[in-house]
């Protein structure tokens, strides 16, 4: 299989380096997969028929442009990603560019593109998702491609694959998650008795926060995988305005220590059922498998008719995690023989 | 899809009776079963290539024996298990009958029957697996048949398509287990202060416990999914004596305070590793995804080279959870086309 990456930054090259150490591996799996192309917004593209070399491409961007990529009988270097997914001889498109979650773009234009021309989509981008899951699957199940989708949500973490696949034949009433590493760090550190603001401070060091934590200490990233999960459990579309969103920075060492001696803890839980979705810090009771995550560990729980409550814990970040979520995505499709 | 059940018991109803309720959902699914065969070793046998009546089936067997079906055209009531693989005109097998440890007979020829008659086998039993696994799997890739077997560990919480499909391309290191419901119902009501046998009794009363306790609490049934991790995950055959079994008729009300003094839980753990697996009481931090698995709960750690522990939690018994367990191997077959 011959993929073309567009976006090459820490989950691209974590999903390179995968392609390239799991090489043997994957050949006794009888996947053979093979990168093309790569396209960076400012760091330069590749398009190469016969392959490009994994090791050179990491070496590369490592000096910051790819333009440090030797030389080679047909190599192209002014390829852009349209051009790339227009003519290249790509079979799938990996794309892992930065979330827009206003428009989408330029994401969600690539893939009709990829799709019209008959080339699976795999990616790790919530944009798209989120704003156009429904038309998108429509679009590949016309072109009788793939879209790839297991790393939006938890990384490689196979959160929607046991939705869509696992647990296919139950009906399933509701999800519970915690999908947002961060904030659920910073909750486990308060539980050993650090405040929310010392807290935060060794998150940012650690490198599990970023230097504006909006995003995560105010539920936008848990919000934004509320949206895929509500489009793809049950087919309906929300925007952040159908959602109650609440983060955690007002949440205080006192409200944590409250709950302890109730024999309880403050998640962050989103939470999406047929008619919606919210983010809100919530106390659980110890009992609930949610409850007992922690540090930057993500988990969810599918509420379903058949096997009752299903709960999978594991990692929800991280170029190697979200790596391989690309990866099982490509897996899946060469187990179904396409 | 025409199905064939070897064995009519609690978990072969609960199967009849998930495809009987969610015959709409499962035909927009495009899929369409029908019972055809249905084999009991002392409660009678039917087969009727056009198809059986489920109500009638549940109805029949309600009344203590099949000989109460409702006579129809085309009906056999004299076919035994070996004469409905050999010569009826089921696709599959749907074989629920008793786990035999020892010989795995005789579910383990009917298996190698049904391959041979181009079937496939989908079973909820341990002992082939835990037994012949590698064989079975042999013989059903000659045949381009498939051996469903999610029902065998976990019932329907679909902790082997995990493990083998969505986690496929990472290496599973090892896999720890809370694999026995019984018993982890009796330590959580231990928790609470409960001594031994107490919460045994009271196991007893609710039915999680069977009259004999022995094969649940001194970690028999536990170590036999060992046999099946070890074999699927590993392709390693190991024998109950290759395993270090204990249980947990040893654990005091004093151990179990002891514990929680120092914030633990004891659980009966399930340990498997490519070079060999366990049984045994284990004191599991708070901080570990396993030590919150309460009451009848079952869960499973698959701890992976590329996304670090992955854990599914979920029931592990019960007639309409094995029954999914069941369709859900259906299901995979018809998504994968055959």
């Amino acid at each position: 299989m011959k993929l073309a990456l567009i976006g090459f930054g820490v989950v691209g090259q974590g999903f390179a380096r995968i392609l390239m150490d799991k090489h043997a591996e994957l050949q006794d799996l009888s996947f053979d997969a093979q990168i093309v192309a790569v396209a960076t917004r400012s760091r330069g593209a590749l398009y190469r028929p016969d392959g490009l070399d994994i090791a050179d491409l990491l070496n590369a961007i490592g000096q910051g442009d790819l333009r440090h990529y030797p030389d080679a009988p047909g190599l192209q270097r002014d390829w852009n990603a349209e051009r790339i997914v227009r003519e290249s001889n790509a079979d799938a498109i990996i794309e892992v560019s930065p979330t827009n979650l206003q428009t989408a773009q330029p994401a969600l234009d690539l893939f009709r593109l990829a799709f019209e021309h008959s080339k699976h989509v795999i990616t790790a981008n919530k944009g798209p998702i989120a704003l156009a899951y429904a038309d998108l699957k429509e679009r590949a199940g016309r072109a009788h491609r793939t879209l790839g989708i297991e790393a939006t949500v938890m990384a490689g973490t196979p959160s929607l694959r046991l939705a869509l696949e696992s647990l296919q034949g139950c009906r399933i009433r509701e999800a519970r998650g915690i999908v947002n590493g961060t904030t659920n760090y910073i909750l486990t550190q308060m539980e050993s008795g650090m405040d929310y603001a010392d807290a935060l401070a060794q998150a940012q060091q650690l490198g599990y926060a970023e230097p504006d934590p909006t995003a995560d200490v105010e539920g936008w990233d848990a919000a934004s995988k509320v949206l895929i999960l509500s489009t793809v459990l049950f087919g309906k579309r929300l925007t952040m305005d159908d959602l109650d969103v609440r983060g955690i920075s007002s949440i205080t060492a006192a409200d944590v220590r409250d709950a302890a001696a109730a024999g309880e803890r403050w998640k962050l839980i989103a939470h999406v059922t047929p008619e919606g979705g919210s983010v809100q810090p919530t106390r659980l009771p110890l009992t609930d498998p949610l409850a007992g995550v922690a540090n930057a560990t993500n988990a969810i729980t599918y509420d379903t008719d058949l096997v009752g409550p299903v709960t999978l814990i594991g990692a929800g970040a991280g170029a190697q995690q979200t790596g391989f979520g690309l990866l099982s995505d490509l897996l899946a499709i060469h187990r179904a023989g396409h």
